[in-house]
């Protein structure tokens, strides 16, 4: 499965404006993400992802490819459901891999029209919104779709970073969101 | 948790044994089990193996380290219920691992005086029957049991390779059981 994905930095009458176009309120949720990095080859060079995400529904193990395209965060992405994260964290030990960020943040997710908008309070980091869609062949026309969403919102620069990325890039004193792309 | 296991090829009338000494029969359960190499270390020189288990009640990820003792097949055992045994398969390729083969076997489960009697029917091997117990600590108080209950059985040689060992050696064509220790 293909996620369609394009993030912008939410200010702070965010919430109102999803509401305000439309958008429906589906859940709020706790996220505590472990992210691992590969002994083979460094998952930032690679552009690739692994992490265990502990949320109150349970938890799941994701891997992410390498982004497919220079506008939009859109990779494939696995997902497994797992019952038990500790477990799946010495696994993964075992196998080699090692744990490199934790990342906490409370997701409001709206329903609109076809696409979620996750607007995100990340601890350390603040407010951002992701607009997301899911697709097995129509990823240009997924891609256009969550393009427009982020535009109807107001929202004019995307960042391609993670995350992951934006924490790593803070903790190392760069200012400024970083890969942003204009649209 | 500490997987604490003898294993003996099972005489044709292994069933009649242990009902007759007071096992109690617990399920029938249909094993595919997918076995993946790791890119990092052969497994079969490490003896680690990484398994999928798909069966009636779902299906698993499983770790197994190396063994512990040469007298059985105890070793550390982490396992995690997984709700999409094809994804895990993809996940696991993304990530450098290599499925190096595929056992099917049916297993009925006897329980016995806290021990787990598996007798197992594997396509291609024929039949053999584990004795498991699980230790936190008590490993050897373990060990001593499983070996007592495999000799109250009438089995005195165990094996110590894995049924992935076995298809390995019968598929180069090595004759008689491998590694067969006398208790």
């Amino acid at each position: 499965m293909i996620e369609v994905e394009v993030k912008a930095r939410a200010p702070e009458d965010m919430a109102e404006r999803i509401v305000s176009l439309g958008g429906e309120l589906m859940a709020v949720e706790n996220h505590h993400d472990l992210y691992f990095n590969s002994p083979l080859r460094d998952f930032k060079r690679s552009d690739e992802a692994l992490r265990i995400r502990i949320k109150e529904g349970g938890a799941r193990l994701t891997y992410k490819g390498p982004k497919l395209d220079p506008l939009t965060k859109s990779r494939l992405e696995l997902t497994v459901k797992i019952d038990d994260a500790l477990q799946m964290e010495e696994i993964l030990g075992h196998l080699g891999f090692v744990l490199s960020a934790r990342v906490r943040k409370q997701r409001t997710k709206y329903s609109y029209q076809g696409v979620v908008l996750a607007l995100d309070e990340v601890e350390g980091l603040g407010s951002f919104l992701e607009v997301e869609a899911q697709a097995e062949e129509d990823i240009d026309l997924q891609r256009q779709k969550v393009l427009l969403v982020l535009e109807q919102l107001g929202l004019c620069q995307s960042i391609r970073s993670s995350y992951l990325e934006l924490l790593e890039e803070k903790r190392l004193g760069h200012a400024g969101p970083a890969r942003g792309e204009q649209i």
